[in-house]
Order: C-alpha cells, then sequence, then structure tokens
C-alpha cells in the first residue's frame, strides 16, 4: 500500500511559547500541579503580551493518568486548573507517542480554521505507583492479547531489539552505554532535567563513598566501566542495564501554536511546524524488523516531504531513546545515518551537542526523564529553544540554526510522530 | 469570557457511511472485534465502491481500555485489525464524550487540507468487570481529587441532577420513568440496540411468570406502575432507579467523513456535518447549576452559529441520556424546550418518534445501550440513518428530514460536543 504523499496543511502553524516543568519524582504534586507548572514557565517565557483568554481550545496528551492518579477525562480538568473553561479541551492518547499526536491535532485544529490560538500540553504524573506496576501499566501499551501474556514488558521489548542490533551490525552494548554517557552529559546542562549530573560525577560519588567506608574502591578507568559493572549498573534484561532505562518521571510540558499570520503578535523568534508525519505500525510480534521501527520510517518520509527537506538538513534532533538502542535505531529510521551506522556515529561523538548531528541535547527521556504522555511535547519544547539560540549551556554551537526535528514513539512503533520545525 | 463564537471549517465535511456492532454484553468478543463488526456493516452499507485503503487516517473514540481491557494504545490495534497499518491512527478520550471529540477531529483533519477520507470509530468492552468496577472505573470521569473521595459516582451525580431538577421544577419520578418507556419503546424497534424489548413485554413477562409460579401477581396497570415499584426496579440511588440508567455495554460504531467535494464518488446520500461545538465544563463540585449543563449551552451555541440554524429547525436529536433526567436536562440546554419544560414535554409525547422534537429514536443509550467511548459515534451513526430514510421500523416519519443534531456529554459534562448534520 503506498500510503506517504506529500500533505500540506491549508494554513501555516507556528510554536510562539513553550514551557515545561521540573521533571523528576515529586510525591507532593498532581498532574494538574504540574501541567500548571508548565503553563506558568510557558507564560513566564513569552516574548510579548499574552493573555490566557487568548488560547481558543487546548490539548492534553496523557498515557494513563487513569491508572497512575485514578484520573480519566483529564483534559477538562487541566482545562479548569488553568481557567479556560469552557473552552474545548481534548485528551490524546498514543501511548509513549501521546504528546506527538496532541501536536498534530494542534496543528490541523489551526489548519482546519476552526481556531487561531491552541495550547497542546502533555502531562504523567508516574512515581504514585510501584516500579513494578509502573512496568505493568507502561505494558498496556504493547499487545494485551498476543504480547503480555508471553510475559514481554517494555525492558524485554527493548532489549530484544538491542541484541538484534548487536548481532546484525556487530555493534556491543559499549554503542548502548555511550547513548546514556552522551544524554546524562547533555542533562547535567539542563537545570529541569531529572539526572542533571553527568555519570562520571555519579561514578566518582561511589568511589569517594567507598573510600570513605573504607570499603573495596571499584577500579573503575572511565564511564564504561562503570556502566559495564553489575553491581554499578545491574542488568535489567539483557543487554538492558539500569542505566539503558529511562527513568519514572512526573513532569508536564506545553507548547503555544499560532497560525503563522498571527504569531509576530505573540513573539519575535517564533519556530514554524513545517512538516508533520505520523504513522502507525504492528506490534512487535508482527513486525517486520527488529532493527527498525516501519512507523518511524513511514512517518520520517512525510514529515521530509511536507517540509521539504531532507535528513541531511536537519541541525539538532530530539528522538525517543526510552531505552539506549532505541535513540540508535531512530537515528537510521530518520535517515541521519545508513542502517548499522547509528552505532559507529556514537564512537566518533556525531551526536554530541558539539557534533554534526547534535541528538538529544535536553538530556533526552534518558536523563531529562519521560513522564510518558508529556514528552512528545517536551522534545518540541526543546527544538524551541535551541532553535531560538536560548537553550543555555547546552545550546547547539552554531549561530545559523535552522532545522530541528522531533521524534516520538508510542509503544514498539505501534505510533510515530516526526515533527520538523523551522526557525521563522 | 465570551468565548462562543462563529467558527467555520476551511474544507466542508461529508458523512459517506456508517455502522455499528450489536451492543450488548459480549463475553466471547474483545474491543477489536466490536471494532471490525461496526467496520464491516459500515463498508457493507457503503452506496458505491469503497476500499479500506481509501482510508488516510482514523480515530478511535474510548473511554479506558486501559482498565476495562487492559489494553492502552488502542488506535494502532485497530488500524491494524482493519488492516490501514501504517495509516496514522490516534486515540481520543473525553470519557463518555470521546465518540463526540473524536468525530471533531476528523471533521478537523479533513478542514486541514491534510486528509480526504477519515475514519471515525468509537469502542468500549465494558462487560470483563464486575458491575461495582465498572462504577468505580465511570468514576474516574468526575474529579478524583474532590469528588471520588466524597463518594460520588454517576449514579448518585445524576440523582442529585433529578433531585433538584424534580424541586425547581416541580417534576417527579414519573418524568423519569416516561424517559425510560419511551426509549425502551425506541430500542425495540432497533435490531442493534442492548435492550430491544418495550418495558411493557418485560413488565407482561414478569406478570406471566408469577402466575406460572402460583406467586402473587403484581398488580401493574400500566409501565409507571412497573417501574415505581421497588422490586420490579430497584432504587440504585434516590430518585434514581434500575431503569434509569443506562445499561453496561460492549459495543463499537463507526463513521466515513470525507471532504465535501469527494462525496458523491462514495454516496448518492451524503450527510453534511455542517456544525459542530465542543465545550468544556468545571467538576460539579464547582458548577454553576445542577439542572443545566455549561458546557452542552455553549457547545450547542456554538454548533447552531456554525451550522446557521436554530433549536427550532432540529428535526431529529440523539442526546445522551445515560441517566433518564440526563435526557430531560439535554433537550433544555439543546433549546428545544424551555427550562423546566423538558418535563412537560415528554408528558404530551412531544419527544416521540411520532412527536415533533423526536429525541433518542435509536433507543438512546439508555436502551441501545452506552459502550461509553462509543456512544457519540453511535449517535451520528443513528441521525445518519434517519436522514436517509433507511432506519427501518423506528424511522421519523417525515419524508422531509433535513436536519439532526447529536449532544454527547462526558463526565458531568466536563466535555460536552453537538454536531448538527444536513441531507445533502
Amino acid at each position: 500500500m503506498n500510503v506517504v504523499k506529500k500533505r500540506r496543511l491549508g494554513r501555516g502553524v507556528s510554536m510562539v511559547g513553550a514551557g515545561m516543568s521540573r521533571f523528576g519524582a515529586f510525591a507532593d504534586l498532581s498532574s494538574r500541579d504540574l501541567f500548571v507548572e508548565a503553563y506558568d514557565d510557558m507564560t513566564t517565557l513569552m516574548d510579548k503580551g499574552f493573555d490566557t483568554s487568548d488560547i481558543e481550545t487546548m490539548y492534553v496528551g496523557n498515557f494513563s493518568s487513569d491508572l497512575f492518579e485514578g484520573q480519566a477525562h483529564v483534559a477538562p480538568i487541566m482545562s479548569d486548573w488553568l481557567g479556560l473553561t469552557p473552552k474545548p479541551a481534548t485528551r490524546i492518547e498514543n501511548a509513549c507517542a501521546s504528546g506527538g499526536s496532541a501536536l498534530r491535532e494542534g496543528m490541523m485544529a489551526i489548519a482546519s480554521g476552526m481556531y487561531d490560538v491552541v495550547l497542546v500540553g502533555g502531562v504523567e504524573k508516574m512515581s504514585n505507583l510501584a516500579t513494578e506496576r509502573v512496568t505493568d501499566t507502561l505494558a498496556m501499551a504493547a499487545d494485551a492479547l498476543y504480547e503480555i501474556p508471553a510475559g514481554l514488558t517494555f525492558p524485554g521489548i527493548f532489549a530484544t531489539i538491542a541484541t538484534a542490533y548487536i548481532h546484525q551490525y556487530e555493534a556491543s552494548t559499549d554503542h548502548l552505554a555511550k547513548v546514556a554517557i552522551k544524554n546524562h552529559a547533555n542533562g547535567a546542562l539542563n537545570p529541569k532535567a531529572q539526572f542533571n549530573k553527568p555519570l562520571r560525577d555519579i561514578m566518582d560519588r561511589r568511589i569517594a563513598r567507598a573510600k570513605e567506608r573504607g570499603e573495596p574502591v571499584p577500579e573503575w578507568e572511565d564511564e564504561l566501566d562503570f556502566l559495564h559493572d553489575d553491581r554499578a549498573n545491574p542488568l535489567v534484561a539483557w543487554p538492558l542495564r539500569l542505566y539503558d532505562c529511562a527513568p519514572i518521571t512526573d513532569g508536564a510540558a506545553c507548547v503555544l501554536l499560532v497560525a503563522d499570520e498571527l504569531a509576530s503578535s505573540f513573539t519575535e523568534a517564533p519556530i514554524k511546524v513545517i512538516g508533520i508525519g505520523q504513522a502507525s505500525g504492528r506490534p512487535l510480534h508482527d513486525s517486520e524488523s527488529l532493527t527498525s521501527l516501519s512507523s518511524a520510517k513511514a512517518a520520517a518520509e512525510e514529515a521530509y516531504l511536507m517540509a521539504g527537506v531532507g535528513p541531511g538538513d536537519i541541525q539538532v534532533a530530539e528522538v525517543h531513546d526510552c531505552f539506549t538502542p532505541a535513540e540508535i535505531v531512530a537515528t537510521e529510521d530518520l535517515g541521519f545515518f545508513e542502517p548499522g551506522e547509528g552505532a559507529r556515529a556514537l564512537d566518533e561523538g556525531r551526536t554530541t551537542i558539539q557534533g554534526d548531528k547534535p541528538v538529544n541535547t535536553s538530556g533526552g527521556l534518558k536523563a531529562k526523564g519521560h513522564p510518558v504522555g508529556a514528552s512528545g511535547v517536551g522534545m518540541a519544547v526543546e527544538i524551541f529553544h535551541q532553535l531560538r539560540q536560548e537553550a543555555g549551556e547546552r545550546q547547539v554551537p552554531n549561530d545559523s540554526l535552522e532545522l530541528g526535528l522531533s521524534h516520538n514513539v508510542g509503544g514498539t512503533g505501534g505510533t510515530c510522530v516526526v515533527t520538523i520545525y523551522q526557525r521563522g
């Protein structure tokens, strides 16, 4: 079925504001608190006059507040807490791609001519549940009939993908570790990241503590040593270890979308959303490949066609690194690197902030954190700041940054949304 | 905040196909089976050539497959089961208004210029859980922080609304019973309804059974007697009794939306969707009124403005009768009747199939059944058939039916979606 085609929005859409809450584990905050925190962050950063009453409708990406907080129907609750009632509010759920899909709905709401100003947010409050129950809840994003009863949970699923990748391309667990090292280094530069320490600091602290206590001092020469040590970094599902997995995170993010022609009344530096592609994929047990997500390739192809750019043009990207192998596969599905070359690109440092293809400058889901329904919107927030040269210490050192991309996956590619952004 | 305004879609949208599964309790069917059944029903009824590959994207209204079936991320699963992969598929959740909100997203997807042919479905598989657990799950559509801990579940919430209405307008429980009698009579004419028997049949069967068994024969003169009898119709939450409550239902529904200019290649009798309004409302504990839903009034006002028609023009309507008082309030919020007059209209038979304002010809949620995520789409299916004069025994006897409306509520008006349809 030839389905990928060049699509066009009837009106151009610009992002004129972006904010996020701190990402982390906050026992005393609910989804509503986090959503308001993200919204306040956005409005505080808005360049020009903005009033909440400017917003005409809103979307909330959320995976399962039902199971995490006993609260379904979250969209009107968020609308109430922002003072937006009776503006229409709609929850979008596509597992960990809920935020990306919410962004797509927001764009179409504007392009449809129905609305000019749309708030797109995402939120998840996950730390209420014990870790095992979070893992069970997340597993519902896979196939409950054919996969969950077979014992598949997401660490197992991405361990399978990692194993296949390592086998097929003669890669190694070093490559997985290098994703973690890079993204923790980036997260260390992001004040809102859940882990804002480089792995070296964590390693050094453990060495110092062993010395203090008079225990045997671990002989780690570098972070790779540290990450390969069973006690420092326990196995979760071979070959994935603790630091290969994104954490359990509470957090929210939001962006303000407006029709292009209105952008200048909100900011001098709008970011245009020039391409978006979403695709669905069959569950993993029916996938053709374990080292590529068909939905990511289809979504990317549509986004590139719509934007009229190619992978070589993208200067900064946030990709869905829920587990370290996912980032490697993403950079290949997006066409940044040939199949099998994603691992080499890590060896060469090409995806660091200083590299030629910076990936996950925010720290990614891995270090910034992964409040699942918010993650896709959080990616847009990072690209917004990068393209506006306001990403602080983690700013990509390129004065003429113009094109960014986000890649947001739900499940094992049941959904993928790829979005392309351009400095206005 | 003056928020209601005349909105316009950039392109007109027509409904060219509609189908639904049987509604009921089906132990051996999952959501996917029901969704496929609805889709097959739709395609079987399509007038002209249609191929699944014509569909470009899809929406799935679903309240909580997570809690009902342990399956989140349902949209790509449905897409897979219809053979639509890799077409983008997105789940919309706004509690019992999920289907109505999905319809709105489908319309905007077309109006945006991104897509020409969009499938909008809804599904819920509820009968897996014990009744108390269904009630707990549905309660999550209210406010989990302020209402659920106070013991509010939906029967209690709508009992509160009923009590307030009866008090404010000198109405009685007879009016509630009359909604049930009318809608069960309509459901008896709908082969897909969960209850396709008039209440009189149920009453007569119980009388016959008592006679057979030599038990005291109940002295019910009519259905009102039957419905006011504690043993025939036990109290759930005063003044609501069993037959005041919509049942727990498994079911699915879908409609095919296309850009107006393409409608004639799918059918000779398209139904245009000429108006849609969605609004959010504050939770019940913060509402200004117990006898009206502010979101319903705002949504209706926007839908009427967009369609350029008024309540007096509507010739057939499906409204959200999750409990009998909800139908009465709905007919007033929609402007069909003045506040307090909805009850009188029942006394006068105005909302029967033969009345001047037929409401819930399908049997409504009350008798057709209420698979919550599917209900809003199911309403569109009924209006589609009514306006095309193909509703069989329950067809409104008016050869020149032209305008229909659906009114779909989530929670206690946290969300309301009103949609207006016109024969093409």
